[in-house]
């Protein structure tokens, strides 16, 4: 039988790494998971040797090749492609199942919203990338963060930390577009680590029980 | 004025560099560009510092991170799109001539026709790369290799030898294609060096003259 796939998203800050190694012990004692059937954790970007290098690309922003934004899309989305194809796939079609933290639907909060980079563009490329592949289920730890930003606004600020709350505010409200859109479950990310994680098993039962 | 995009294609080995050589002398004492105009020599892969980046992730090929065929393609669609967006287009912009050592029609002869990689695919990372760019004059050096195979197949061959005249049999079927398509201008690559220039000059002549 065909693995399942899961994805846990959201903000940094959100609480996704404390959670995600809790599923990963959690899930495989869970009794959801079929006997035999092993999960893979892994993450976006970076989740393959060429995806560490493609991300290494990234990150490594001298002036000379800092990349244009089309260039940038163009490299997530070569990322992706090897993880899904040499990572994600595989490991569905042998019957395990992959838990990763992130993927494409943080491409469209941050390039599409935050940066405001061409959707129709990151849409074109994530079906390139993912060859159709979607998530059988995606869990959204969600921070009010835009509100918090709202009620921050009246102190005064220095320009660079106002942009990058403005920033951070439209990735917030891209987070909350794309998981109507795409249908995610969202958790509240401001409770106790271990109200979250009794929100995130809830879900994954009534999912998969 | 805008400048001028030509590009300089064909098989390895067909003589691309001598010609880059040539023509980047003699074109800007041709009289053909305005005065005041920059003749820009470039080259594909890696005619930018990300690019580069990105042609050596390409090349180290250790079994870890060899991309995958999508994820080649991303790859390769990404150095384009750095290389449209931050080089080429700004020099025309500027006024400024630009001369490639490569461009799209390779990638489409390569992995298209030689590899067998999607070919509307590939066709459509070449649009999102390029934003619609294209050379306003390709000059193709034409080297008749697919015969020269035919001529040896009877001979025996290891296999490898084989597997690699096939390929490159492919690849030369596929830039008299993409040639054929694209309205390239040929120069027969089996000439003396002073010949191939001569009716090099003579069709960037022709052309801006």
């Amino acid at each position: 039988m065909r693995g399942r796939f899961i994805v846990l998203d959201g903000l940094d800050g959100c609480g996704k790494s404390t959670q995600m190694q809790h599923l990963s012990h959690w899930l495989p004692a869970s009794g959801l998971m079929p006997p035999g059937a092993r999960l893979i954790g892994t993450r976006e970007p970076g989740g393959t040797e060429l995806g560490r290098a493609v991300r290494e690309l990234l990150l490594q922003t001298s002036r000379e090749r800092a990349p244009a934004p089309t260039a940038e899309l163009l490299l997530y989305a070569a990322d992706r492609a090897q993880h899904v194809e040499t990572l994600i796939r595989p490991a569905l079609e042998r019957g395990d199942w992959v838990l990763s933290d992130r993927f494409s639907g943080s491409t469209m909060a941050y390039q599409g919203y935050g940066r405001g980079l061409d959707r129709r563009l990151i849409e074109q490329l994530e079906a390139i990338a993912t060859t159709g592949l979607q998530p059988d289920l995606t869990l959204w730890l969600s921070l009010p963060l835009a509100q918090s930003i709202q009620r921050r606004e009246g102190s005064r600020q220095d320009r660079i930390e106002a942009e990058g709350q403005a920033f951070l505010g439209r990735v917030a409200d891209g987070f909350a577009a794309v998981a109507r859109q795409r249908g995610w479950s969202a958790v509240a990310a401001d409770g106790t680590v271990e109200q979250v994680s009794r929100s995130l098993e809830q879900l994954l039962q009534d999912r998969f029980g």
